[in-house]
């Protein structure tokens, strides 16, 4: 159910001494072959993590023999320093398992401008190394763990071949550690680009679709791994298919897990003249901090979704808008429409669905709702 | 200090019964002239409550007689039906004070999506036409309160000539009234087009930038009337600076009464490559969910600040960000700078300052701490 689900990946997780807290903080994965074929995608923030920068360095040739996580800081906005750190931390990994630095991935989560304990991550590179084992891959998704309360896997077997992942981050809820790490394996044979192909194709309707609190990350990664161990070539689609399947688990773990969130929702948006309006409109919805109170607040106040929608430039008419929450469709024509005391808002999950009646396009997009634990979580002092 | 500072107004505000708490709830602007020059700027939501949608009707012309404003129902997602209520308003107000509808703008500020009790709302026009005085004007500025727990007003006198105003707006905290109105009057002889540039250029930087949640509202307004009944034509320059100075003072009042607000939060970006950099860079560090919990938390987060720029198109180099928090530069080409323990955070007022080191242009945004009250006064059941 882990990274160490598909054939010819090792890994390990180990307490480097990173975090204060003694917690587990270090986790490595090895990909043993015979393929090292990799893609990965990165957060689109300008302002980026050392490590970050170095991970998409090292994979433009397509290729990586293993990942070096780890959690209790961010290595990011740390400057020369923290980009040497980046290098380091590969090097040391490389040595480790007898690999090439250039061909090993960094990603780090924590603290944004706090450099990195280089003595307690090379150490606990060792100590990972010797571990390396192949049913490790639970040790190394609990070894990235920030303020996740529990730690992330999925996978899925096809007929001789295997996906399976990791992840961590609390949505993009989480306090001074705002990232979203995700590592996934496959034995099956595919080469680079396809990987890349249904990794981007995976990626752009799971992960980039979680929108917790609408802040973007400086280290959000996720990378692909392939060890063709399995020996067997999946048609192309088969592949794509099983790639979404284990990144909309993990992406749909993530939205669950949200710091301080009690209510997990999907804002769908129907009827849309592209899916690009889609996205937009279901984002801007999701974004909306005064929706998101009340829908915390089990208030199915769809007027705050009608705001959220006239905010942005898709194609609709005011007049035209049906809103739907928990399957009622409180709001019909941009009025008032079936009574919004029939709408039962006391289970975790909300549904609220929006009808542009513009097109046939459609998307969803995952948040939560806005707690005052939200902002306590957020605003404790984040030394 | 009010609408009616200026020469040529009266105003009147009552407890028509639109609120169920009996608190006053309707006012009345009029403009006995010589002159009915008016002009207003309108939110940029697509989603317009009715009357917005009459106001920006009636205003086409460059003329307005009188202004009716209400609170305790925002007459926003009302359909047909609301359209008739904003045009019987104004209808009413104009035949209490011998006018023609068509010269009537007409305000609404509380829930979206509930009908205006109409009695109700006639009979209080009634009442305030019945009231009218040249002192009316704090009176009308309390009754278009929602849940601003002050009336806010500002005026300024030149030689020979005033410009005042009222305003309401918990900058666009307010639960479910999320709604920012205001009127200004000026006794000074202007011309309509003149009023438009002045009102124009002023609105876009102070009421365009406060930015309290992120949310924008159905119902925005800001009207200004002239009656010249000073009978001086001051110079344009001039008389732009005090409308400017007046919507000025009226919009720090917003952020200073924002609900559930522990702080006040000025985001001034320099060294911009253009003022639209300046402004979209500002917007976006204003708009984060984090930095404002942060904040609220009187941590110097300067690495959300980074998080919050980096998600922006404006010009700047990652490696290149100084980053001040009051006064401290607590970031340092994109890296830790000055010690963050050196930053004094427990006052009111906190200024975060930017240098996107690429440019001479500048902008700031006023905005406020994410805070647990917020999250409780927008989660209680709206109705």
């Amino acid at each position: 159910m882990t990274v160490t689900a598909a054939q010819g990946f090792l890994a390990g997780g180990v307490a480097a001494g990173i975090k204060e807290s003694g917690a587990p903080d270090l986790a490595l994965v090895v990909n043993r072959g015979p393929s090292r074929a990799a893609a990965g995608v990165f957060t689109s923030n300008r302002v980026q993590a050392a490590p970050v920068r170095w991970s998409r360095r090292v994979l433009a040739d397509g290729r990586l023999t293993a990942v070096v996580l780890n959690s209790g800081g961010a290595n990011a906005c740390t400057g020369p320093a923290g980009a040497r750190d980046a290098r380091l931390t590969a090097e040391r990994a490389a040595a480790a398992i007898g690999a090439d630095a250039g061909d090993v991935a960094v990603c780090s989560t924590g603290l944004i401008g706090v450099p990195l304990p280089m003595d307690r991550v090379v150490s606990g590179i060792d100590a990972a190394a010797g571990r390396l084992s192949a049913d490790g891959g639970e040790n190394a998704a609990v070894a990235i763990k920030t303020t996740d309360t529990v730690h992330k896997t999925a996978a899925t077997t096809r007929s001789g071949w295997t996906v399976g992942g990791m992840a961590k981050g609390a949505g993009m809820l989480a306090p001074g550690l705002a990232t979203m790490l995700a590592v996934l394996t496959t034995d099956a044979e595919v080469s680079g680009p396809a990987l890349d192909a249904a990794l981007r194709a995976a990626v752009r309707t799971t992960f980039d679709r979680v929108d917790s609190d609408g802040c973007m990350s400086t280290n959000d990664t996720v990378l692909l791994l392939a060890s063709g161990a399995s020996g067997v070539t999946p048609g192309e689609g088969e592949f794509a298919e099983a790639v979404h399947a284990v990144c909309r688990d993990l992406a749909r773990q993530l939205v669950s897990d949200a710091e301080g969130a009690s209510k997990e929702i999907e804002v769908a948006v129907v009827g849309a003249a592209s899916e690009e309006d889609a996205v937009t409109v279901a984002r801007s919805v999701a974004r909306n901090n005064l929706l998101k109170c009340a829908l915390h607040g089990e208030d199915p106040n769809w007027g705050r979704v009608l705001s959220a929608i006239g905010t942005t430039d898709a194609v609709f008419d005011p007049d035209l808008l049906d809103v739907a929450i928990n399957g009622v469709w409180v709001c019909r024509d941009g009025a008032a429409g079936e009574p919004r005391d029939t709408v039962d808002m006391s289970g975790r999950r909300i549904a609220v669905a929006v009808d542009l009646r513009a097109g046939d396009a459609s998307a969803a997009v995952w948040t939560n709702d806005l707690t005052a634990e939200y902002v306590h979580e957020n605003s404790v002092y984040s030394s």
